[in-house]
């Protein structure tokens, strides 16, 4: 999710195999979340990538990248494909087997979205010692699915629970960058278990902020609050403070489980 | 010289105050020399910069600069004057009193040129112990530009060498980076005090360099030598190399006053 400048070098320096990447999502076309891109996509050329890259953005991204291209000469070895959209409504742009994206409309003063990916329900795990010879491939479907196994007279062979484990949580993660305090936002990304938010400004700055088309952190929690996620990662700070003690001190007045962004931060949601 | 991706964090790395520069000179329009410029050109105006920046390049950086700027809608606090180059001819773009920039044409594949910087003959520093007042002004300037002082019949009345320091020497660069062997360079890069030179492959991968129109490190120490330089720089090594021993090694066999170039590398040529 965008690409500031230097991007392809964070992620090797943070271990990230850029070459697994399917899809880019960009939030908006300010350099500092996508100056990295071109850089990206010419290395993974250069790495001898084939398979195709989809990316997201609001309108203008895929004219420049072209541009950029161009006077390149040297063709790619493999296909990008922009998928510009209108950023005032929320679109479901990915929905297959595994996980859902679907854009969030923001206010930056610029045509802006955010993102939220959520995971799928995922197939029951069975439990392969208590499986026996006698089962069929259609009663193991079954269970995978989370239903009970049940004879042609309705009555119950194989009791779902006894033959799987716990379904396991699902996950969702909603990055918001850059925007104003947008209450619009709430419905789309409610309950999510971890909320990345912009907040740029602290209280005393409030004026700048609004001007801007940023957030305070007390902002970005009162979001968190109301869309009752889990965890709210902040991030995006004015290089105007030396220290940000504050912003966890000002954000934990709306909502406690408020986290600072920095580089190479990671948040296991599952362990593999 | 050239604006990789990252190139306004490293200069920041290192110290080098990027509101200071008043030319960036690029040599070729690949990605790994031009990525880096349209951040470095955002930050300057977010930092303010009011003075016009003067960039010099191959045809076709304007138009790929401009593109991005445009979607980003805030135009720049300053002025880019972009000067666009016949990269097949030697021209001398600056020429003022503190020194002269001249290009030097390369063969990469695409248009691809150097550039030499020569100091100009600094004025020369007088013995200020030794002026007496009787002297005059037309005096002082005789003396500065390094000729002695004589009467209406040419009598010598002040010796140049009684009241200057001995001259210092006038130092030169000239980056050459991308290009296969090329010895038209050699009459324009004369006697620098450093060279760098472009040397991405050993020996064993010579038949590699002809293909892709680069240097082996003999090449370029090569050049070195026929050009009587003081000093060869050598970098932009292919990553395929684990060690860079054998640089070294080899290019010594035919210069022997040549070094690696790393990140942050500084060669002081005249202390200040």
């Amino acid at each position: 999710m965008d690409c500031g400048e230097g991007v392809q070098f964070q992620s090797l320096r943070f271990g990230l195999n850029i070459q697994k990447l399917d899809y880019i999502f960009v939030s908006h076309l300010h350099g500092d979340h996508v100056f990295g891109l071109i850089g990206l996509i010419s290395t993974l050329s250069m790495w001898d990538r084939r398979k195709k890259l989809k990316i997201y953005s609001p309108h203008g991204l895929k004219k420049t990248i072209d541009a950029q291209l161009d006077y390149n000469k040297a063709p790619l070895n493999y296909e990008l494909d922009f998928v510009e959209l209108d950023t005032t409504e929320s679109h479901k742009i990915i929905d297959n087997d595994h996980f859902e994206v679907v854009t969030v409309p923001l206010e930056h003063g610029i045509a802006c979205m955010g993102y939220v990916v959520k995971e799928k329900p995922r197939p029951r795990n069975l439990i392969k010692e208590y499986l026996h010879e006698g089962m069929k491939i259609s009663h193991i479907r079954t269970l995978k699915r989370g239903e009970d196994v049940v004879d042609h007279v309705g009555k119950v062979i194989y009791k779902n629970e006894d033959f799987t484990l716990p379904e396991s949580p699902i996950y969702s993660y909603a990055y918001l960058s850059d925007t104003k305090y947008l209450e619009t936002v709430v419905p789309i990304i409610e309950g999510v278990s971890v909320l990345y938010h912009e907040a740029t400004f602290l209280e005393e700055h409030r004026s700048r902020a609004d001007t801007t088309y940023h957030s305070t952190v007390m902002d970005a929690a009162m979001i968190a609050k109301l869309a009752k996620v889990d965890k709210l990662i902040i991030g995006h700070f004015s290089s105007r403070y030396e220290s940000l003690e504050k912003f966890i001190e000002e954000g934990e007045r709306n909502f406690e489980a408020i986290e600072l962004a920095f580089d190479g931060k990671k948040i296991v949601l599952r362990a593999q």
